[in-house]
């Protein structure tokens, strides 16, 4: 199939796999659990310096591929108009790593995979992984590639948590850190939308306690599960502008079951949709990784959290994402500048909601450029001659 | 079974069944629909010039026993704080009259009542009813108990709506209202919200397409749905108050999926002990009437909608509820305003979310009273000498 690429865009993309940890990761929950398979892309080159490395991480259903166009495939990475030549994450000049998170289920080893030992895929046996967990998988990635320090680390929402755990985990090798619209962990509000996801799933009779492989799955329940979280990543103004009160297919309201509002059916095709395209137990497991997260974890609060940290931070978020409000973002802000650590503020006014960091690519621009452009000169001799 | 009754309380109260419009109710629909059988309370009395009656009427999951205790029950009714002797809606005074909604579950005709022409349940053979619809069936309870007017109506989420509906379908019936934490009309994302829960209803295997009268039900569906409900009735502050991230029996998260937080647990029990109660039709119906609630419905605009209406209006919002929040009560006001109508807007402070209406008692308690004192001296006239 031919694919139109867009125009000065990154055209046709490779996704790459790689086993690491052979002898198994050390995870929070105490199992030590390999080898991982790893799916990942790269965009751009790595200069002679391998100073120019940008790490991506993607959000609760996103994966490796960020941008470009996989043979195939209609529609280019989730990140497109963030990444590729010229645009704000600029593969002239950076090298863009990208990598699906383990727990997913886009390549990368998670409940779905094969279970060596079995033959069977792991489902419910799938160790529980945190953010911290992800993280440190993918600095065995980045071990890989033979690069020692990152000159930023970015991502929205469970990416943004992602970034903000680099920093905690391996201050040594983060030069630049651009956490968006996320925060440093969930309210209980926060994790009682997740839990009604997971309700929706687990009281589908289909999901057979995670053992579905072999037939259709808790397709019903992992609708609604999907549907519950687009809510939450719209705003309602985003939504009374996109919908309002109109009805799919008719033009007055008819008072019965099948008078349906254009959100309904929207919602729903989202819904249905999902279920083509991600797997049941990793949205539990993704979820739980995120009710989880504690960026203080182990810290007595969460400046002390950010002590070690030299990174330079530009941290976004969105006026009418009520997910992770502005208020979430700029308390990680203030922590780190009460660490005595240098963070931007940025928050930009969208009616989008959640998923204006997925939409608002001019809006960041300006913003992502020209910071990046300040850590490539401040932070050159960060590590400078050390290597791997 | 001996129940305590809280001291200056109605004490115990009885509920009562009157069958109306044997002839059939005109509906929204198209339907004509009857014999109607209502459950309603009454508490205080009438007084001799009939013009001490007050209307309350019920949210989503309410019924029509409102305060007092019924036999055998271990909880009083929903507005018990509210309603009794010296309490806001003051039984010495007032003449109190709360009936359950058509298609509601608690007595009144709804989908689970038996169908005379079948000897089944209705089931999804019940006819679509709109708030408007309600607020019909309640106008011939009112004939029944013969009061021509009304000196309030009043009521919070689904019940300020039908109060609403109230002044604007029968303006010459009302001489005051009380809407509380209501809207005109839902937004998308309020639609949005309630086509969730409808979707975890109707994706449980058990529903069979509203026919489970003879088996158990959607019990799972219905517990999802009632969970999504129950996020939208907090505050996200609320919430930290009263869980924060506290684990449910641990003292450290475990990583795994037996650790639950406290939120966790709360909203499950929520879920589980609402299925105990509530028919899951009953909420597919009653969601829909929400969602297509527009008090605007055949007029040119909300204002006038009220044009017609001489009632004085007290309008009640708190801070924090974010399902009707603060600005769509506000707007109800101002149109009454642009109308030439009279009407007091009173925001008041709490972190209970739109579950304020039920738990602020003490807040509400001076600007109810003081209103309806008002009314009560001010539109003794309102229909001097007709009566039915």
């Amino acid at each position: 199939m031919a694919t139109v690429h867009q125009e000065g865009g990154l055209g046709q993309v490779e996704s790459k796999d790689v086993v690491l940890c052979e002898k198994g990761l050390p995870l929070d929950c105490g199992a030590t659990f390999g080898p991982i398979t790893m799916t990942y892309e790269t965009y751009g080159a790595l200069n002679n310096r391998r100073d120019n490395a940008i790490l991506v991480c993607h959000a609760l259903s996103g994966g490796a591929h960020a941008a470009g166009w996989l043979p195939d495939q209609r529609k280019p990475g989730w990140w497109d108009i963030m990444i590729g030549p010229g645009k704000p994450f600029d593969t002239n000049k950076y090298f863009i790593i990208s990598s699906n998170c383990i727990g997913s289920c886009y390549g990368t080893t998670g409940p779905s995979s094969i279970d060596p030992a079995t033959g069977k895929p792991y489902a419910l046996s799938f160790p529980m992984v945190t953010v911290r967990d992800m993280v440190k998988a993918q600095r065995h990635l980045l071990d890989h590639l033979g690069i020692r320090s990152l000159l930023s680390v970015t991502g929205g929402s469970m990416g943004g948590m992602q970034a903000l755990q680099w920093a905690v985990s391996y201050p040594e090798r983060v030069r630049s850190v651009i956490p968006i619209a996320t925060t440093h962990r969930h309210s209980p509000q926060q994790i009682a939308f997740n839990e009604v996801a997971r309700q929706a799933i687990m009281s589908d009779p289909e999901w057979r306690q995670g053992n579905y492989y072999d037939s259709e799955g808790p397709r019903l329940g992992l609708a609604v599960a999907r549907m519950v979280g687009h809510i939450t990543y719209l705003s309602d103004k985003g939504m009374e502008l996109k919908f309002g009160r109109r009805l799919r297919g008719r033009e007055r309201i008819g008072f019965d079951f099948t008078t349906e509002f254009e959100v309904e059916s929207y919602l729903n095709y989202q819904g249905r949709s999902f279920v083509e395209r991600f797997d049941a137990n990793s949205l539990l497991y993704m979820t739980k990784a995120l009710d989880y997260f504690d960026l203080s974890q182990g810290y007595e609060t969460l400046t002390e959290a950010f002590r070690r940290s030299r990174a330079l931070y530009l941290i976004i978020a969105f006026s009418s994402d009520w997910l992770y409000p502005p208020e979430q973002n700029r308390e990680v802000a203030q922590a780190i500048r009460r660490a005595g650590g240098d963070a931007s503020y940025c928050e930009i006014r969208s009616d989008y909601g959640h998923d204006a960091f997925l939409l608002e690519h001019e809006a960041q621009d300006p913003y992502i450029r020209s910071f990046l452009q300040r850590v490539a000169e401040t932070t050159e001799e960060f590590d400078a001659g050390t290597g791997i």
